[in-house]
């Protein structure tokens, strides 16, 4: 029995009232931000949504993102008065409760965190993509800021979702006019927005944001599969329902204070005394294809040359056959990273996202939460592109997510500097929680792949241009955060710590200083993070001289990875750029930077003194 | 006297023979992407543009901005062709050119590094806000593919120009069908990108770009200061001129064979014989504003409680008075940056980017090259959004480019990790020649803005949300590169760096551990890259043991990049960021991720035994 319009807009005000209290409790957050919304909240949990209170898994449901998480506190609001958590919403913001400042999966209904405006939509995007091509039904509401649709981010989802028609999709744009630090750049033009989204080839309808039948007419106009994507531009009042809040300038981020204000604030919310019991409002079931745990044996020859970026491609490829849940996106980058290899096992399994790689991760992420295990690459110096999406994808807390940079470092060669990853490794690392991976040949890129399907959360690998020599066997497993030493003796007068494309030339290095007499011990540090300490520990103590080698940035690399370790037991030097690169080719670049078997011996030489 | 439409036709076939010439010689680059707007930069250079061959400054002439930059085969002939450069086109991509792959400022001739898409709109609205300001006149042209256009920095660009009236703006939209890997999302459809950019506030006209009398009268449509910014939207072909390039899919970055291959190429353009004389031509000069060198004297008590952010937000608009080329730019978080201090010396030196963190960075990279000392802030958390700009700002060589983020780490409390910048560091530090600088009081932080001032290149300054005490005096210098050391004696047990929010504790931690007889020597390392190694070395070796401490990932930040200068020396204990933080009380927070007087005091303990 649908619920009539009066007790919509009645629940829109208790929310209200939900947002000024905790907030006030806190002694921050955003209630204006969520009085802007009241009657989009409601009409979505009460009326529009299907939704089952019982069950934050989100399948066989529709699902709800917000995008603009600052406005968190109705978020809890509606889901508490819909029966969906029993937390205390007086808990708000303290360090004990799930009811996060900004959302989080600390609280299950959370699929995506957010708070880093513009990344809701591309989430988003990517669960409508899911439910699309798999059949399954439900429609994804995502639901923005005005201020937040100056994030060139919502664009590229919004192409995103036009060119893959994807009709399961509501963006709401809730037009308050007012942003943290002034008036908005377009204010109440809604006009604006609609155009835009038109240009984009959504449909758009702009609605008075507080009129609740408007609303639900509204919602009524998406929703077909296969059909134009629907945004709702809704023309809203920042703090709406309190003379003193409405649409004032200074009041973002601020909540009333407890005692007279509060009170005053609430009083003219009018009866906040409903109770809305939410039925279970399902879809019938419709699996989803199962994601597995899939397994891999690499088909290499020992001294064979393939690039890892090409390893990875046929290990993406083996990797799909092998689950029916695995899935490519790719920047269109995918016959340079390989990624297209996916397309023999079906077309349909690879997306283009086309040159946006924020969208392109946010998309990858909202895969993620409809169970496929998404594989998202282009070249690794583009992923810097995205580095706040990848940041709040881990904040996410995603089953799987696998970045795959190719490209790394100065031996791509003539391209230049705008084309070589220095600081990819840097930037994933620095992630809480987040597996770095890089491989050296193509035997350990098709393992390092296998074990990245079957990581959880956001796992990096690192691929690499020019071919390598194939230098393990079939057979060789290569555990997260182990590594492997390839050289070892017990007169070993220094540990060369190498990974990727710097591998080979450490093994040439050894060879060389072997023949002069000096043995040393070189390790393949794959699992970049997390690292290999016993080993790395145990080579410090053993040999007291270590030399790291990377082709990327001496910062937040390799070799402070390796210090860290090593520190108090070993002198480390570190071979790296440290200098802007140029144009040349691979081996002279190579030269330039330190990072052949000649520098590798000559750093070992001046350690070993 | 006009080029007449002949001898530009005829110039376009010359450029691409270069094209195809320089390519092949290099064996590796992009002549496809660069034939399709062969008579767009052909009427460019040789007509639209007031350009001084003799001068590549940019002062009084028109700017071209290839933001296409894997296209720079044509930009290194057309400034051959006019007389500006003598550079032998066939040592492109070669170790000892200046004619690198993508565009980089070793050519003179380029303001801002590209080759990362969808950049080069955001540096040039960023010249065109400067001279539009400065009333200087002088149109800034910027050329796009259309594989760029998806990427979403260019909409925030575009939103940018429209709502700051940049009529000297003209962007080329050169609309050749196919991308890296296959069609573009939009192919041929060039109504789709001229809805856009109407729906984003410009004038738009779509023309034959192979047509030159359809260009020159489409460029005279621009030009008006005040007026709306003009896109032309060039239909063109890839690898047009030649027929088995032309719209053919699989030529992308892809050079023909010298040889035959060539011949046949070359042999299809027809005569190309011809020379063209570009006089100098130039605008009245109209002098801008004197960046100068700008000093700042502090004015706070010891004790006094300030947050580093606000006291940015203080040295700002000092800065501002004594230097005219300071500005500020912000994504609407003026009030909690301070940034919108610099509005107490004139509104006009803030520009509000709104929420659009690439556009901001892009945009202060072309104010510096119109001489401005551009101050960009944000959250810190925010500027990961940007770290594409920032590493591409970077190879710029920008005179002055300084990036603010405030409200960094866990030390921000309630808003959550969506919110904490525990990553910036990181990223900041892995950009070869980035200074990273991170006051700790009031004091250190007007020195540092000023030291940001007067430092070349890019500059990071790193600000925090709570108040700290001041505890350095007025007169206090802090040079880039060095340190200060707080505590000192000649029985140190150990060393405890800090840095921010950090120092106020482990001078804490000092007094705790001196009332149980153990000296600890202190240093504050507000200059973070380039690192004070010489006084770091010296503490490593005079006490043998190191604790660092920071409201960051212990990945990438201050922890490693001492022990990368200790290893061998001392025992280095790493205290930071290991775990996904949330909501919380600052305190709190400190206390959960180990950040506290009480956790160095512990670490001390634990490493001295």
């Amino acid at each position: 029995m649908p619920v009539d319009n009066a007790t919509l807009a009645r629940m829109a005000q208790k929310l209200r009232r939900h947002c000024l209290e905790s907030t006030a409790e806190a002694g921050s957050g955003h209630p204006t931000s969520c009085m802007s919304c009241a009657e989009i909240v409601s009409v979505l949990f009460f009326d529009v949504m299907k939704l089952d209170p019982a069950d934050p898994s989100g399948k066989d449901q529709d699902v709800f993102v917000l995008s603009k998480g600052h406005a968190a506190p109705i978020l809890w609001a509606a889901l508490k008065e819909a029966g969906a958590i029993k937390d205390d919403l007086l808990s708000l913001r303290r360090y004990d409760s799930p009811l996060e400042g900004h959302p989080t999966p600390r609280s299950p209904w959370v699929r995506v965190a957010t708070g880093s405006l513009g990344q809701g939509l591309c989430a988003a995007a990517g669960m409508a993509w899911a439910r699309s091509k798999d059949g399954r039904p439900g429609r994804i509401f995502t639901l923005l800021g005005d201020g937040e649709a100056a994030e060139g981010s919502v664009w590229e989802a919004a192409q995103f979702a036009a060119y893959y028609d994807l009709g399961n999709l509501c963006a709401i744009v809730d037009v308050n006019r007012l942003g943290q630090s002034g008036p908005t750049m377009y204010q109440h033009d809604t006009a604006a927005y609609e155009a835009r989204f038109r240009s984009f080839g959504w449909d758009a309808a702009v609605v008075d944001g507080h009129d609740v039948a408007a609303l639900r007419e509204a919602f009524a106009r998406g929703g077909k599969d296969g059909g134009k994507p629907l945004a709702i531009v809704a023309r809203t009042f920042k703090g709406k329902g309190v003379s003193f809040l409405q649409d004032k300038d200074g009041w973002h981020g601020k909540p009333v204070k407890k005692g007279e204000e509060l009170q005053k604030a609430v009083a003219e919310l009018g009866d906040t005394s409903l109770t809305v019991r939410v039925e279970p409002r399902r879809y019938p079931s419709v699996s989803a294809p199962a994601a597995g745990s899939p397994t891999l044996t690499p088909a290499y020859t020992l001294g064979q040359e393939v690039a890892t970026r090409e390893a990875y491609g046929t290990a993406l490829a083996k990797l799909a056959r092998a689950s029916a849940g695995v899935v490519a996106i790719d920047g269109d980058t995918k016959n340079s990273t390989f990624s297209e290899r996916i397309k023999e096992v079906s077309p349909d399994r690879h997306i283009e996202a086309y040159i946006a790689e924020q969208n392109m991760v946010g998309v990858a992420l909202g895969l993620s939460t409809e169970g496929k295990i998404p594989f998202a690459s282009t070249f690794a110096c583009f992923l810097t592109r995205a580095y706040d999406f990848i940041r709040m994808a881990a904040y996410s807390k995603p089953a799987h997510l696998v970045l795959v940079g190719s490209h790394a470092g100065v031996s791509i060669g003539e391209d230049g500097p705008s084309q070589m990853a220095l600081e990819d490794l840097a930037m994933m690392r620095a992630i809480t929680g987040a597996t770095v991976l890089y491989p050296s040949d193509a035997v350990s890129a098709e393992r390092l792949v296998e074990a990245a399907a079957n990581t959880p959360g956001l796992v990096y690998i690192r691929t690499t241009r020019p071919k390598t020599r194939v230098i393990y066997s079939n057979e060789e497993y290569f555990p997260v955060g182990q590594s492997k030493t390839l050289r070892a003796s017990a007169r070993d007068a220094a540990t060369v710590v190498a990974a990727g494309i710097t591998v080979p030339e450490a093994l040439l290095a050894h060879d060389t200083l072997a023949k002069e007499g000096v043995a040393i011990r070189v390790i393949d540090l794959y699992s970049v993070k997390p690292v290999d300490e016993a080993t790395l520990r145990k080579a410090a103590m053993e040999t007291r001289r270590m030399v790291t080698v990377e082709d990327h940035s001496v910062c937040g690399g390799i070799g402070e990875a390796v210090a860290a370790v090593a520190a108090g037991e070993a002198k480390v030097t570190m071979l790296g750029v440290r200098e802007t690169p140029r144009s040349g080719k691979p081996g002279e670049l190579m030269k330039a930077h330190r990072l052949t078997a000649e520098a590798i011996v000559a750093a070992v030489k001046q350690l070993i003194g």
